[in-house]
């Protein structure tokens, strides 16, 4: 099995060449504590941590998975301890909010952290990770004295959180949530309900839990208005912090699931148990779009562990295996077979894995970019701009990430043939577990309907443009750079047909509303393959110049233009496909009666 | 969980209605015996089976998998005894030689029996489906003795077979097969060496294993010139056909692997094993063809079964599930939101999925007759041209099929949302199990080379002409027939540009073999879904007539050709990017150096 490596090369010419992130935080930050240095010893120390003590555990853990016995939770051997090392180091508090015993780095950089850690392991991350969401809720919305309370426990990694969002009749659709909530003499709720779906919900890596769950007031309007937010912890906390007794929240039963089976995915049987507000009430959806923004990107990032880790093997065992012969002459005369990397359809795949791998980083670092300007910047107007593009990036990184990043780890178990099949490989786990990608916080559907029809269509196209915009300017600006010619080109032309092809939908959306649905899925991958064609231009671009600097990296650059020259040759022209399959329109899918589906 | 349930309109709508099949079968065989009568009991009684003998024990078959303990495998429970009864109620037997017990029934109506029968329980079906290649080979290439012992077995189903190919440093690559035969001086062979991937290898079913094994001569041709085929029992037969002793074939272990659980791939080790040879010497890839060919088309229909199962959970799902409202306004106003199938993206995928279920196994179908015809006819060019359109058609099932059977499958995840990755809704099985098929018997990538290499450019474009002739008769025929305008248009205009794209690679390969294997398997999606494209004109014409004789069954015949356009407008503009991906080329997949895909 190939132990996961970390990218360092790659995230470095990313965060350093492609985004100048040094410049990038010290224009937030206003000051030079963020330097080089600084960046590179988290990067370091990161990819120590993920390939020393979660790569080991990764495959380990999918074989003995959770545990459940009588609503204790127990996870696999050694992810107690590693949970244990992960807080000694500090990483949890890396961007925490100072005020509560947070390190106050930019959130970017604990993407990249995020990143390594989730490849290595991505059950494992889920623990950890699940509380970054909570923080990001707390710090927005939570009281001073509610930040005081859990905020910092959760900053320091002592207890972890979750997202209780998903009951047995309601996922998609949050206005179908019945969890109550009904306010107790001292001002605090009685929660009743059940939610499903909860990952990290019940485990025994830290010392307490924070729920963040939706629930109803009596009396709330029907519907997503009348949904609020509250704090349910698992245990009661005595004034000072420690643990009081225990709050009744139970875990009824984790989901047997294809993969990620070492992240327990908890029922949660809300018995009256003990909660707070926070924020306004049936404001609950409002404040939860903060974890659930969180919980996107972080998806998306999924997306790209895949494709990298899938890479990662495939590339090895391509090296290694030998069968037949190149057809154009053997490669490898001295031995009976050549290495199966001389092969185009091989080479395909390889370049498929790496193309989604490596522009899919950059995508989603530039996304934690736009965050860190929404954190952290004074200026409103650069806050507005980035909220922008982030709002319309962010349906297209999670969806198509997503959906990509499955493709990248197919082709993993394919260079493998048979034995991608057999388990001990490693390749068929990364399948199982990338799988849930696509499906949780928010489907695909769900994300091309928020990307075409709530930021597209509802801003009146203006979201698109500004991001058109963007794509525009880089092409005018390069148009006469021979180096990257062919893919400016290619790229100014597709950037046309993106806003023509979505006036048209708004067009027939503006006569019946259900065209958005038939046309989102196509409408959002062909986003995805133009949004990743800019990135890859912007990447080739840096390359480029390196390379016409004369830099001493020569096979590095010279690679990345390659897959950029390979991504719009043979990857890009699937825009073709889904700008044609969108065209073929509405009718074909509505016409059709429900009792004729089958007989 | 949706409990399988045999698509038997459909089936009989694909063999009555669309292949004649009852007159095709008395062409071949010069009587009535086989009336449609008799062939709608065979179905019958074959859905019954599988609905109920096998259906039930598929989740439970994936849940306790196989066990082996030293040597000895035991399958799931319930396994064995529904073998008995498959044996008791003569379904082995269906397509024998008569003269060795058999039922002599085309093999056609033999794989509708497959088709339902893996649908229900894919891994139970691999016992007796392996078996199905070791009897065609011992039919063609077995000497009369070696019927008479081996295959009489095989075709009551007394014994099981299995092929033996794989060895560790070999899969697609059988010219770098190792396993030694020696001859003894009784004229048997002694066989050693290692086989893995072995299906059905070793199991506690039937009485006897039948391996039919690829093996070296001493002082063999080096390559796949010099490859014998053997039979090795795994018990040797005492003249009359009992047992006699254990042979030194042993499983070494089973694997542990993504799906198909219930189904035990084996370690088989040979230790100076007896075997005899079937056929001549160092022919023995030649006769193992027959073999392949069988096994391919079995694995066609596995993509049928996958997308037809996966269409069926989604379809219960999406009429049963409530979420959100439709964007046109409420269609279910007295519930709190709508079934999701009133969502035109949840259309999306379910027509997806029926048009590859439906239109695979009309595929799947009719290359069947062909096998009929290979089978039984006497006219020797009919036999001739049905081979060549086989030759060239096996491939793109295989690999077509799969793949598309993949895309179906992950649609019936995706429907479900965050449930469908949840083992007991049955979904993410279906997922694991169908991963396989794109694998085994054969990858993507090798059916793609034999498509492109073999099938046509070897040919000089014969055998594709022959199949674009049949389309563009058809299109002919049929162009001016109002109903299917808009589906003959289309396929003539695709089914040209096949041709000429054919000619373009032809000619970029005389410069440089390598295009063969860049261009391969965009060409194989290409010709796949052109050649799904001409079966779903053809059911659309029949389902057309039937409309304008004024059938009583407007429903069904409605719904064919709504899928029929469905395919055409939404699925089959996937050509463009195929077609676009290939003529990006081959410089952009072979010029990156092997050192500098990673760094």
């Amino acid at each position: 099995m190939t132990q996961y490596k970390s990218p360092i090369r790659d995230i470095q010419f990313v965060l350093h060449e492609l985004l100048g992130i040094e410049n990038h935080y010290q224009q937030l930050l206003g000051n030079d504590e963020v330097n080089r240095e600084l960046i590179d010893a988290v990067i370091e120390e990161g990819a120590k941590f993920s390939e020393n003590e979660l790569a080991p555990m990764n495959q380990s853990g999918d074989e003995e998975g959770c545990h459940w016995d009588d609503g204790v939770v127990t996870t696999p051997k050694g992810f107690k301890e590693a949970y244990d090392k992960y807080v000694e180091g500090g990483w949890p508090s890396l961007g925490g909010d100072k005020a509560f015993g947070g390190q106050g780095l930019p959130s970017s950089l604990g993407s990249v952290v995020s990143e390594m850690v989730g490849s290595a392991n991505w059950s494992w991350s889920m623990y950890p990770g699940l509380s970054q969401g909570a923080v990001a809720t707390l710090e927005s919305h939570g009281t001073e004295d509610q930040k005081k309370v859990y905020l910092t426990k959760l900053i320091s990694g002592q207890w972890t959180g979750t997202m209780c969002l998903t009951e047995p009749q309601c996922g998609s659709d949050l206005g179908l949530v019945r969890t109550k909530a009904e306010q107790n003499d001292d001002g605090s709720y009685s929660i009743s309900g059940t939610k499903i779906f909860i990952s990290a919900g019940e485990h025994d890596m830290a010392e307490n839990i924070v729920h963040i769950v939706l629930a109803r007031l009596p009396g709330a309007p029907e519907g997503t208005k009348g949904i609020s937010l509250f704090i349910v912890p698992k245990f009661n906390v005595k004034e000072g912090g420690a643990n009081g007794e225990r709050n009744t929240v139970q875990c009824g039963s984790i989901e047997h699931k294809m993969g990620i089976k070492a992240s327990a995915t908890c029922v949660l049987n809300f018995d009256n148990a003990k909660g707070f507000l926070i924020g306004p009430e049936n404001r609950g959806l409002n404040c939860m779009f903060t974890f659930m923004n969180v919980a996107r990107v972080g998806t998306s990032l999924q997306g790209v562990c895949a494709a990298e880790c899938a890479f990662q093997g495939a590339l090895e065992y391509a090296k290694d295996r030998l069968a037949m012969r190149s057809l154009s002459g053997p490669k490898n005369p001295e031995k009976e077979a050549d290495p199966i990397i001389v092969h185009p359809d091989v080479r395909r795949m390889l370049l498929t894995q790496k193309a989604f791998a490596e522009g899919g980083r950059a995508l989603c670092y530039y996304l934690c970019t736009l965050a860190d300007i929404i954190d952290l910047s004074k200026d409103e107007k650069e806050v507005k701009k980035a909220d922008d593009l982030m709002a319309f990036i962010t349906p297209i990184a999670k969806a198509f990430l997503t959906e990509s990043g499955l493709e990248a780890a197919s082709y993993g178990m394919q260079v493998y043939g048979g034995h991608g099949f057999i388990s001990e490989w490693g390749m068929e786990q990364i399948v199982r577990d990338a799988r849930i990608s696509t499906l949780y916080e928010g489907t695909t559907g769900i994300q091309s309907l928020d990307l075409l029809g709530r930021k597209v269509l509802l801003t009146q196209g203006q979201l698109l443009r500004n991001f058109t915009g963007l794509i525009e300017t880089f092409c005018k600006e390069n148009a006469e750079n021979e180096a990257i010619k062919e893919l400016t080109t290619k790229l100014a032309s597709l950037n046309a047909e993106w806003v023509e092809m979505t006036m048209k939908v708004g067009m027939a959306a503006m006569q019946n509303q259900d065209e958005v649905g038939g046309a989102s899925v196509d409408y959002l991958m062909y986003s995805g393959y133009v949004t990743l064609a800019f990135i890859w231009a912007k990447m080739a671009l840096v390359a480029s110049n390196k390379l016409a600097e004369g830099s001493d990296e020569k096979g590095f650059y010279t690679a990345k233009l390659q897959t950029a020259q390979f991504y719009y040759r043979r990857i890009l022209p699937r825009t073709l496909a889904h700008k044609a399959g969108l065209e073929g329109g509405l009718a074909c899918l509505m016409d059709m009666e429900v009792d004729n589906f089958s007989f």
